[in-house]
């Protein structure tokens, strides 16, 4: 009989995150500091971050060891099932294999909980006491939440408007776990009080809540700022994902064809897909596809530039090279919060530049159609970021129909739906709107580029 | 390393159920049909249930098998894990050892998967086309929902609607899985409209919503009526739980000293317990205790009369002899609203008549403070149902650690609380209302029990 839930013990965990920066084909462009426009040196960078996340930030080493003490932390909601979707593809009467390695079996909700055990967790060696964050669908400030609850810390999150309107119950998530959370913009920090004079009916956006977060860390002693996606240190600590479903992967006797995760920031896809990359990389697998899904009112990859931009919406922040819709970009306030985001990991930027990996964008119709689909087949209520995946893969598995062929195909499902019934609620009703990209906001945006 | 997930493979999953009835001391009372108010006999119980599950509801065979086609089913959810709550220890500085069972994995979020995917298999081998039933605060409701979309049949839930609106995404889930959903009292039932003509603001129970759903299969030939709780087929097939458990308490080297359930209508409670009660009927741990959590708002079995009354409300369905409150009895609104119901399990009822089990009751403060603990230690986020079982374990552990006793205490976590954040709230924000069990109303109720 062969498993449904490819099981790992907790002995398997992976010892050693994978830094991807090993194997790029040149090294990433320096971040830029916001008050120079020159290369940041790491000093510039210690009021916000402690120096352990500081020197992976900037490693080149290919593998980087995960502390005893951090790993038994991770044990508690690791590993995670890799499922065969064995209901799916009866659905779909595909010849392919579809296989999701599910990250949203721990009460956080998602893979958000990698990295920000993690973060926490170095933060506290450096004897930081509160830690502040911004989130925009909620996963990662209940990720960041439950971190500090393990280990004791205090956590402040600000939670981008549309998002805190939209699910008043990430919020009582986060409470539960015992952080304070505000609704982005707030009057509490000069870039909440900027952006509240232009626009009083401001929804908020990640890049306006990360101004926020920065600027309570940077105005405070005691605190370090977090971030749940984008930088290189956190897209390795998601590793956990793909390094555990290769591993299962093995055990089932499979290797992917096809690498699927959604994007945002950046980190569930670098997550899942960056140990594979490695294959590729280093020439093993050279027909490895791997598939960037992102949705099409915030299309940073398909319609974005490469190009200097800020992290933030307000220009406080370090300036990355990355794919960008410009930092100014207001994005529609679709579903996906998660994915949300002006601008694109530098790494999963670069990846693209190169043409190493793939992207492609969905409106958010066929996306909840997919999620539907996947949640009365196997069981499971994927978030809507999650979704986009799942979407691309379905899509991938009927091609693979259509032209007769076997193909394995992996994607995460970063995250549960279950604080996501008010969106399913919209769909199902006949009430979601499809809202694509505005080029002309786009325009206005870029013309607002930091001049590096 | 020990594991804190006690594992189990897909082919650990027990082939049979364990049936309590071959083990108990005397014969369960029969149940009375409500017409003759003689022995119901099983063709009057045809319109409402498939024929294999009213054998199974008789059974004295002390094993039945699990059909194969069913268990591949069931492993999609299954087994469930089963942990050591070392970080709660940690926090009660208790020599205990607290282990739990944790059923809130499945997207349906708790135990009731079990006898859902069960019912809706037999009713399918007997033809049946759609299944209508009741629903407190939702879990059966989504798990019957869920079982239906994987079998592909039709599901109608009459849903509380004092649960319907304190918990308005549960419906939203019932409805992703594509069931029907309606909040009870509703005027599509003669027992509805009976209610709403006393009382047009009643916020229904679920004795109420049980009427409903009885009359409806009654009434239609496609259809058949399932009950999520208190019939003995219910709690035959979630001995899932407490045979899984044995198993991996044995992979672990221990056995409980103690073993404790939250009940309503009793299902969890026997799933988790009842495969431990063997040993103890048939005289291999005389020690054994078991403790039965409810709350003091409807305390059944602490503060009911062991007698036969009506399981709805309306004296349509069958009459059982039970602990109850009263079929008439209506419950204040407390938060655990899967915990509402008048009656008990017949089972559970003679074991605690015997002196078997022991109970217990709380009010919902304390146990929101234990589920808040709970969280914040271990990383879940518990149903206020499950918060019940979570304080009388960290009681039995403070009690082992003034009696410096190395007790192994185990309770059955039967579900996870995302769909309760608004009761989190009310709780956090300190607006939590505590009802004790109101004596004169209760006393009301008994008197119209019904003379057998």
């Amino acid at each position: 009989m062969e498993e449904i839930k490819i099981h790992l013990t907790e002995k398997e965990i992976p010892e050693q995150w994978y830094n991807i920066q090993a194997d790029l084909p040149r090294p990433l462009p320096p971040m830029m500091s916001p008050v120079t426009k020159k290369p940041a040196t790491p000093p510039e960078l210690t009021p916000l971050f402690p120096e352990a996340l500081i020197m992976q930030e900037v490693s080149k080493e290919r593998w980087i060891d995960i502390p005893e003490e951090l790993r038994d932390l991770i044990r508690q909601n690791r590993p995670t099932p890799l499922y065969r979707a064995r209901s799916l593809e009866k659905l779909l009467d595909t010849p392919a294999k579809i296989y999701y390695k599910y990250e949203g079996v721990n009460a956080s909700g998602s893979h958000k909980l990698n990295t920000a055990l993690a973060q926490a967790w170095y933060n506290k060696q450096e004897d930081v006491k509160r830690l502040a964050t911004e989130t925009g669908a909620g996963q990662w400030g209940s990720a960041l939440s439950m971190a500090c609850a393990i280990l004791n810390m205090k956590c402040t999150v600000y939670m981008v408007k549309v998002s805190y309107q939209q699910k008043p119950y990430r919020k009582s998530l986060m409470q539960l776990f015992g952080a304070e959370v505000f609704a982005s913009p707030t009057n509490r920090t000069n870039a909440g009080r900027s952006i509240l004079a232009e626009n009083p009916d401001s929804l908020g956006s990640l890049g306006i809540a990360i101004s926020e977060a920065v600027e309570d860390a940077a105005t405070h002693d005691d605190t370090k700022y977090t971030l749940g996606s984008v930088l290189n240190h956190v897209l390795m600590h998601q590793t956990l994902i793909g390094l555990e479903a290769k591993k299962q992967l093995e055990k089932a006797g499979d290797y992917p064809d096809i690498v699927i995760g959604c994007v945002g920031g950046g980190s569930n896809f670098g997550g899942i897909a960056n140990p594979f990359l490695m294959d590729k990389l280093q020439g093993l697998r050279k027909n490895l596809r791997v598939i960037a899904v992102e949705p099409a009112a915030c299309p940073s990859l398909t319609k974005g530039v490469y190009a200097y931009d800020y992290g933030d919406s307000t220009g406080l922040g370090p300036i990355a090279k990355m794919y960008t819709l410009g930092h100014t970009f207001m994005p529609a306030g679709i579903h996906a919060g998660g994915l949300r985001y002006h601008g694109m990991s530098p790494i999963v930027s670069m990846l693209y530049n190169e043409k190493i990996i793939e992207a492609v964008s969905y409106l958010q119709n066929p996306v909840f159609e997919a999620a539907v689909m996947f949640a009365r087949s196997e069981s499971i209520v994927p978030a809507p970021e999650s979704a986009h995946a799942i979407r691309a893969a379905i899509d991938e598995a009927l091609k693979a129909k259509a032209a007769g062929e076997k193909k394995v195909i992996l994607f995460n499902l970063s995250g549960h739906g279950h604080f996501d019934m008010a969106a399913y609620d919209n769909y199902l009703s006949g009430n979601l709107v499809d809202f694509a990209y505005p080029t002309e906001k786009v325009h206005e945006a870029l013309s607002h580029l930091p001049k590096i």
